[in-house]
């Protein structure tokens, strides 16, 4: 049997780590909160603590380790393990040498992947997506990110591929948290949704108990089990922003399953995740009005590997 | 050296069909119009018919070819070589076994493949696509048809992959032929932009010479030459309804190129060919608009094998 690899999530609120076994085991377990002040070095640190605590869990040291899998935001340069331009992370604009640092620091392998097509690859091989051999793995959370895999391979283009939230649904439509106008994270991800809900209530003076939620269960932004509790007592506002996203998922999926024909769609995300079958479900209604072979519509699987999908997905770099 | 094979491209208006040597070069060719009555039995005759002129012109027997290639429209089961829904050609709505028609009256194997997606695989190995690993096959003309390159492989989907056309660019909005709204080719293909040409001058009064130039120059619809002529005088309907694809095309390439970060974006199809360069200035200007990775944009390279092309392109359905 081969030494276990370790799986790093770095995500903007949140480190989570995992020491994975041969056949995607989960031996080993950590979480922490990803500093939002300092810089690279200091998430580097949380990051490389986070692995030592999910290390000594699974009763291994992380030299020993068959290598460490990094699931990142911002510009990953895969060639490398540089990342660049991660907005939601502190002072991390510039290049820093992400694997480099771990490596020096943990003692072992250390390769950097995209987070979100890590999370697909993860999907692929031990989740919703093991029945299939083309996906597109959608990430609806604060922002829309995707991951492809095409003919059983993980599908990078020149690295940077599988930004499905990005694909234009209204030319000239609503700003992107990108810069351009009408792509589908403007009116899908929940980033621009509060920014939409918080417009639409200030200036607008239309009632919602979106903040109100918010101030009560102590968050500092309006987070998935927040619009989730809105839904439930049909706040208008809320509903009517659920039901936007869900018309722009829809026409963005089924743009890219008219380009790629893929043999399933694997829903993922903050958002997709609590929301479910739910969300599956009025995803594929949506995306049907799209569709140009309408009569085999690719199924709509949710995640299935939760919270840890993203770090097993890292500790998969390895075995790509 | 191999047999030399044979490509037949059947369009809605003629059947082009070339021999074709080891190293891709013609040996012969011959192209007759389309059938426009009568069913597919009469369009399979036709097409046998020019095949056995341009072998012909080869010097070769149709018997004697390693193999003939068909890009056909419609829905082309590439596995059988039946074709249905192919909506251009005469009463072919219904299941037709084209490969086994043409072998059976050629005395040759027989492969059929998607139109645009044979194009794609002749401009990768042949044409403008040779320097690239990845492509993305944009044909413009009466429909906008679409095929991808992935990994140096075609790339089919579960056999409807590359339809750029109907990526959606506008939520609800423009009807398409397909009858969805909103999709790229609502906008930009030359079928849609006759009717809406049609509707503005006839129902909103606008004033254009566009229909004055089709019955001057005899043809039976908006071709690309008059959509130019139009353009070269200044006609302001068309330059409108011209700049209006424009938009839409970089809206939609640009959402494929988020999605597929492709080395290479290739331009064919009637009215891409036409245009040339210049469409492919303007497309690479309105795409910038939406691409995510703004800093390294592919190129867009106007297809070099011209009319030939698809025909080229089937015969290579024999060394896939």
């Amino acid at each position: 049997m081969a030494n276990p690899r370790g799986g790093i999530d770095l995500g903007g609120t949140k480190i989570q780590t995992a020491i994975v076994g041969d056949n995607g085991e989960v031996l080993g377990e950590a979480r922490r909160p990803t500093p939002t002040s300092g810089g690279p070095q200091d998430v580097a640190d949380a990051m490389a603590e986070a692995l030592r605590e999910a290390a000594s869990a699974a009763e291994v040291k992380p030299a020993e380790l068959a290598g460490i899998g990094v699931g990142s935001p911002g510009d990953v340069d895969e060639s490398t393990g540089a990342v660049s331009s991660a907005k939601n992370l502190p002072d991390w604009e510039a290049r820093f040498p992400l694997a480099q640092t771990l490596s020096d620091d943990l003692g072992a392998e250390v390769r950097v992947g995209n987070d979100v097509q890590v999370a697909t690859e993860a999907e692929f091989h031990l989740g919703a997506g093991k029945p299939f051999k083309s996906l597109i793995g959608v990430f609806w959370g604060t922002g829309v990110g995707g991951g492809l895999i095409i003919d059983g391979k993980p599908w990078l283009g020149r690295g940077a591929a599988g930004e499905i939230g990005h694909v234009v649904v209204e030319r000239g439509g609503a700003r992107c948290p990108c810069g351009n106008r009408g792509c589908m994270e403007a009116y899908a991800g929940r980033g621009a949704m509060e920014a939409e809900a918080r417009r639409r209530h200030e200036d607008d003076d239309e009632k919602t108990d979106l903040f109100k939620l918010m101030k009560k269960h102590d968050k500092p932004r309006l987070t998935s089990g927040i619009w989730q509790r809105a839904l439930v007592q049909e706040d208008k506002l809320a509903t009517d922003l659920i039901d936007r996203a869900y018309k722009a998922l829809g026409a963005g999926v089924g743009s890219a399953v008219n380009l790629l024909d893929p043999e399933a769609v694997i829903l993922g995300g903050g958002l997709g995740v609590r929301f479910g079958e739910a969300a599956a479900e009025r995803i594929s209604k949506q995306m049907a009005h799209h569709l140009f072979a309408r009569d085999r519509p690719p199924p709509v699987h949710v995640a299935e590997l939760g919270d840890l999908g993203g770090a097993i997905g890292a500790s998969l770099l390895f075995s790509r």
